[in-house]
């Protein structure tokens, strides 16, 4: 391959971030540029060479960019952001608002097939590769059950909510997977859990001074929706232990499919997926990262329109050639 | 979906049985016909609807079959049947020769391009799953190394060889990932490991009466390719003991991908992808099952030609809509 992908980045939080770097580990890649909303002076970039600009910029760029990689929330930023892309660029989002995403896709999808563009919505591990071993695992054992498992890691939606509480000066919530209950399942008993037997969550705060701490555990405890089904735990730290241990995002899980084989079903078969990452948004973004490679390639062959990880041949996502993956990795 | 799909199965084996049973689990494909070399009526099938037809009968269904599954063995059956039914036939094979699949591939694809049919090859768990895991995970983490251990299971080439032994009456050999290898290459340290210090190697034996067994155990730990670099253990055991415990085929293994990412690589990201079977031959053919359905699609929109799975969307292995994984699953 000697022409290289233009990518371009909209975004520059923690997933931006993680973009940038992952991109330095693709030789067929090249970032053209970070777009923000900030004033562009501003960003401290780690790579001195990287050009940013204000978004409203972004727009220059029809032609140049072969495929954006939006790296916003899915709250606001990805609903309004993506279509609006999607008319001058190839893009992926990793939209993750599991609810919306038939809403999402379908918006995304109109614009694409108007404007000849292709985009990959909802990539990364979850939505991403845990709805890939979902899918897969019950396609080929039909008659079977699945478990999804998240942890231990960082839910930031969980340490928002603990950090709105009156008192609250700085707020982690780790989601847990119980041991107890991936062993069950493991080993083909095919349990029905309920959200408590299946997580913990465990809570590491930062009070503000003289703030009641009785009071604060209480509230997180009983948050409907977020805490109040779950075993919760919650510890109070100071501001230094908060800063030294919990200031990384690691994160993971399990996609376990406990099926059954055999005329009589005689036969138990595990198919089990997991994931450990010291860096939830550097996955995130390298999986976004090879997807905008496959994007690039749909693109060319005239795949427009919008698509999800299970529309896309896998081997879009790798840089090597068809030949050099049967006869290296098959 | 209210048509169904066609399916003949090629050779009754254990794979063939296998595919029987999974096709039952999957009520958008209808089995048309077994194909047998042996005479059909000496085959003992579980479901009597089923039609047993000589393999010499198989041409006289082109047109009435969507599909056939190949379950003849690699060596010798797939590399000739493979291109011969590709004239006639829509297929899928477990072609697990490693070496030899460029030229299968190529030999494949040369038929059926010409013939206009689609032909899935070297489907299954590894080559299968297993690839696409490999594949997968080096296109997103490509600062990474990937290991794949096999078992705890049967090798039927490793039990075969023990077979060959002069005094041995019957025997079968389990290969046995070794647990502290795992848990170095889980710990991220992507250690440099030896054939000797990823698996070990067990074997029952049942030995002829007044055999020595000494001569035979020394015959296997010495035997050159199969076990002379591995720890092996050999265990002699009664016929009874032998057809009561060592009757079953289980298999598995994983696939661990160790990476890094961020500017310093300093963050630590590991993917896993295992199984656990207690029917190797019943999860292979449950994948060929799933395959069958991709390639009849592919046929259908016009996409000939020999496929691997590293080509195919995993959206085709589903019997579900785009839009319902999509809603569902992702």
């Amino acid at each position: 391959m000697t022409e290289s992908i233009k990518v371009g980045i909209v975004g520059y939080g923690n997933l931006g971030k993680g973009a940038v770097a992952a991109l330095s580990q693709n030789d067929d890649m090249e970032l053209v540029a970070v777009f923000t909303r900030r004033a562009p002076e501003s960003l401290q970039i780690h790579n001195q060479k990287v050009k940013v600009l204000h978004i409203s910029e972004a727009g220059k760029y029809q032609g140049k960019i072969d495929v954006m990689i939006l790296c916003g929330g899915s709250a606001t930023d990805l609903p309004e952001q993506t279509p609006t892309f999607a008319v001058r660029f190839n893009l992926v989002n990793s939209f993750d608002n599991h609810a919306k995403i038939p809403e999402h896709f379908a918006a995304v999808d109109k614009v694409a097939k108007a404007h000849g563009t292709t985009a990959a919505i909802s990539v990364g591990w979850d939505p991403g590769l845990f709805s890939l071993n979902r899918m897969l695992a019950g396609a080929i054992l039909p008659e079977g059950v699945d478990y999804t498992f998240w942890g231990r890691g960082v839910s930031q939606g969980h340490s928002d909510a603990v950090r709105r509480i009156e008192g609250v000066k700085y707020a982690v919530q780790y989601t847990i997977p119980v041991q107890e209950a991936i062993d069950r399942v493991r080993s083909g008993e095919n349990p029905h859990l309920s959200a408590r037997e299946k997580h913990l969550r465990e809570c590491y705060v930062v009070a503000e001074e003289g703030a009641d701490l009785e009071r604060i555990s209480q509230r997180i405890k009983t948050m409907p929706d977020y805490f109040a089904e779950y075993e919760t735990i919650v510890n109070f730290i100071t501001e230094e232990e908060f800063k030294q241990q919990h200031s990384q995002m690691p994160h993971g899980g399990f996609v376990i499919h406990s099926g059954r084989t055999g005329h009589g079903l005689e036969h138990k078969q595990m198919m089990e997926f997991s994931l450990k990452l010291e860096s939830n948004p550097e996955f995130t973004s390298s999986v976004l990262v090879a997807y905008a490679r496959a994007v690039y390639r749909l693109n060319k062959e005239g795949q427009v329109g919008a698509k999800t990880v299970f529309d896309i041949p896998l081997s879009y996502l790798s840089k090597r050639s068809a030949a050099e993956l049967r006869r290296d990795l098959l």
